[in-house]
């Protein structure tokens, strides 16, 4: 970064940084919440086919709205959350990032607030700077869950435009029980926004980036929209559906989410491109899902085997995660854990409370080769106490 | 659109529509400025065969820096405007739409002020109103080139963080030479900032959308760059490489500029997918911009039939233009022409000032519909009168 002072840089943006984990060339790399499988040879297929058939029109600007593809998202929630929306309730764009800004961009700006619930995923922040939006949390309990009773507090105190929170959460994993998502709606239904008329009420967006990987049966906050013109469940495209490179992420919300959603997208954000490979990706559902059931697996068996460790005499705490993930400590020094770690070809992430590291599911190989050097690392903090 | 009054929309966003041209399905469109002419197969065949080549690898997150992408367009600089940048002096996103976003949200907000110059591109204002940036704009002369003692009188008084050209611009089509873009350097490298330190200057950003038409052997404003860290030329593969579907936009600029939209940019914008197609067409730059001659060539008998022209007794008036679409008037009711037009399968734009019409150079067929549906319009047109 080298940004000379004559350039009119944001004042606050002074000294910032690009947000975003290391991006480093590592044998095992367990970072950033991927899917370890990549899209079996019939998929690639399919992609390759689809983007070929609109490969001749690409001198076109694409469907600004792209119907198609919300279309197939409709169908997929019909199936994966047992909800039939409308494609008119479904919004898409490049990543669930993108699908976050535009709520920010939105609902949020000067003199408006938005508020979560810590630790949360460390994105939040950057919309609500990157919107001029005020970023308030209320931190959560000691085990992570959400404390139900101070986020309705704050609700009704802070006034937020936006209330987040993340099911399961990242960094921990935790999942939000449905009786709370109510709760929450219920209190944002009756609260007021600073900075708004009368009558406006905030809106809570559940942010499900992860929610495939929850235990089956639980019901996705997508169950409510019908009920609640004020809810938006945030989705991807990244995680479980194994698709992080196509950049697909998309909203489930009431039709007025949407519409506000749609005065602030840039024109034609979502390529034609993007579309079909997203449309590909979408005919093998069943397939880019496959891997889901062993990585939940995958999850509990890491979570048992890191709470069996003892670290400096203590047992490890593992936090209960829903994810593909689990987050777990606490360590004196978690900069030497994710260093020797990275030093044996293993790259976690350090991220939240001090103490606590992230460790993805990967394959079964990258997952022996992480618990042999984890081992070798815990013994090697032994001996440096 | 139906936005509930209990939704905690932005006040300033109320009773806004989302931003574009109408989506219609009409024989002839030229209405949005894309190039005509739709890839080559075997241009289509590299596409489709460069994206198979990235599929099995979509379950992970894509190089967020995008470095092969930046090559690229260094190489395509270096052969179109005889200018040899490094790759760090290049940063590319969806569409120019999201780089003009990123330098909004890099630059701008709150307090800050870009300066325009009227008419100009609509989406300007788009981009301050999202990044609460206030808008200003000095009119330009009457046959639509800069005032330029107006122009840097305004960047002294107004003391805007941005200072936004087109060239050429759009819906006009006029180019700006190059001696008027040094003077408008020279008085940002001099000029205040409102909101910022002492001795922060504004930026100046040449929108060069549409320069591959311009007039063959005029320098592009990107051969400034190694001299003016205070310049941004912002480019895009929509016009004249004819792949707007794809949606891939770039800067040009001083690395501090980029390293200020690293800042912002939402981590992973732009997709392996479409860093992929990217590639895949500029291994093709030659076919890609074969059109681009004869569009030239239709532009200028276009504008010279056009000139040609009488409505309502009285001369038509064709803006000058080094683009691939023309900018003519004057019509006491444009919205007749425009609509007769459509009603004869040509879709056109209106767009700027009153009594203005923009109409983009088809293939030669779609031209010659428009000329014999224009020429039946204007006979209409007259009996109205």
């Amino acid at each position: 970064m080298s940004i000379p002072a004559s350039l009119p840089l944001r004042n606050d943006l002074k000294g910032e940084e690009p947000y975003g984990a290391p991006q480093l060339d590592v044998p095992v790399c367990l970072n950033v919440n991927e899917n370890p499988y990549p899209p079996a040879p019939d998929v690639v297929d399919t992609i390759a086919e689809r983007v070929r058939r609109i490969a001749p029109t690409l001198n076109r600007y694409p469907d600004r709205e792209h119907m198609a593809l919300r279309r197939a998202f409709s169908d997929y929630l019909a199936k994966e959350s047992h909800t039939r929306l409308d494609p008119e309730q479904i919004w898409a764009a490049n990543g669930s990032n993108e699908i976050m800004l535009q709520l920010f961009q939105a609902f949020g700006g000067p003199g408006r607030k938005a508020l979560g619930f810590a630790p949360t995923y460390s994105m939040y922040p950057e919309y609500a700077r990157d919107t001029f939006t005020q970023w308030v949390t209320v931190p959560r309990n000691e085990d992570f869950t959400l404390d139900v009773d101070a986020a309705i507090a704050a609700i009704n105190e802070v006034k937020p435009a936006m209330v987040l929170v993340t099911s399961p959460n990242n960094p921990t994993g935790t999942p939000l029980p449905m009786d709370q998502t109510r709760r929450l709606l219920a209190a944002c239904e009756q609260a007021d926004v600073d900075g708004a008329d009368d009558g406006v009420h905030p809106i809570l967006v559940v942010d499900e980036a992860y929610v495939e990987f929850r235990t089956p049966g639980v019901p996705s906050a997508v169950t409510l929209i019908a009920d609640h013109p004020n809810l938006a469940v945030s989705r991807t495209m990244s995680k479980a559906f194994a698709y992080a490179g196509a950049r697909v992420g998309y909203v489930a919300a009431d039709q007025g989410i949407v519409d506000a959603m749609r005065i602030v997208r840039m024109p034609y954000h979502l390529s034609a491109v993007t579309q079909a490979a997203a449309l590909a990706a979408l005919e093998h559902t069943d397939e880019q899902l496959s891997t889901v059931a062993h990585l939940r697996e995958t999850r509990e068996a890491t979570a048992q085997w890191l709470g069996s460790l003892t670290y400096k005499g203590r047992p490890l705490t593992v936090a209960h995660s829903e994810s593909n993930f689990v987050y777990f400590g606490l360590f004196d020094d978690r900069d030497f854990i994710f260093n020797e770690l990275l030093n044996r070809g293993v790259l976690i992430r350090d991220v939240g409370p001090d103490g606590w590291l992230r460790v993805c599911m990967g394959t079964d190989e990258e997952m022996a080769t992480f618990r042999k050097a984890f081992v070798e690392v815990l013994e090697l903090a032994q001996k440096e106490a």
